[in-house]
């Protein structure tokens, strides 16, 4: 992975074979970034996704296996039981130029990977919500 | 619904039952914003969505039923008739991964509602085109 | 097109029968914008695709005759051979909400066209990568 840090934005490129999520979280736990805002787009391979089921309280999982244009990449860098974590969506198009998505486990880049970061000045931290069965965004000001 | 502002980046987190327009616009309106970008994922119920006819000059309009990944949001935030607007289109995938998608009228969070909004400083104005059957923004340069 | 400078920020509208990226790329030439971060939602027809073939290095492309809603539209303007280049990938929806979407060639505006570009402050040169068949993202520091 290349980047280049541009005030409150940082300019990634990811090269064949890196996995998404994971290189962002690698980066971020070394630069200590928890709060920030992802966008992405790229090609990418074998991409493993998620539906959730707020009745079992956990996600359907599916690997798309092949090559996909990642169409669009939105997400979130937050801080998890004290450590940065990716919170990425994504939909990516087929040969066919069909669309197919969901939450993102992980994808390998294939091809370009384009993404930017968007930095806040304090940590989102993320608890665990019993009810929804997921961790959260906990922000003090009520609306 | 929770937030927090961070110099021209809001960060919002939406609870089960809220709907995302709707909240937009009432925490818009409440704070006078009148420019902004928005950014949003999560899981979503009963989305409204709708098409635009320009033949028709009206949209056609769907729910679909049941629950689903938010794989984006992509909208803004300007002034129409005196007012605060959100207007956004969504993606959002089922429990195959298909993707559906269109304007949204709007749709309720289920699980993770996670929004960033990025405000701009000078409001944008709405107008009505009578060509379109739309109100579009009114920006004074033109290119 | 019409827009507005706001900082960092631009925002566009363009007009019915515009393209999208000739249009941006027009406007990032005669401004020499060579870093800016790329979000839009709108209306659109024509729009020609792509789908890149990493075992032929070149795309598989289609026009999608008809009218749209732009669902997302994410990606960049960097500097490719010397020249103001948009890079974007899109996601449509058709009149049944089904998305079809991929790399965008091109896409002319039917009806509102709203987007927002958010600069860097230098430039990011492209160069072509021979394994891969496209020009990557030329970012110095390493990860």
């Amino acid at each position: 992975m290349n980047y280049r840090i541009d005030n409150d934005q940082i300019y990634m490129t990811l090269a064949k074979g890196e996995l998404i999520n994971k290189t962002l979280e690698l980066y971020a736990k070394s630069n200590e970034i928890g709060c920030a805002w992802i966008n992405g787009i790229g090609a990418i391979e074998d991409p493993e996704i998620g539906y959730y089921s707020l009745e079992k309280k956990s996600y359907n999982k599916k690997v798309f296996s092949g090559y996909y244009e990642l169409t669009s990449l939105i997400g979130n860098i937050t801080i998890k039981e004290g450590e940065s974590f990716s919170h990425t969506h994504i939909t990516f198009s087929d040969i066919k130029y069909q669309i197919f998505g969901g939450h993102l486990f992980d994808a390998k880049i294939t091809a370009a990977g384009e993404f930017v970061i968007i930095q806040g000045n304090k940590n989102i931290k993320r608890k665990m919500n019993a009810e929804i069965g997921l961790p959260l965004w906990c922000l003090e000001k009520i609306f």
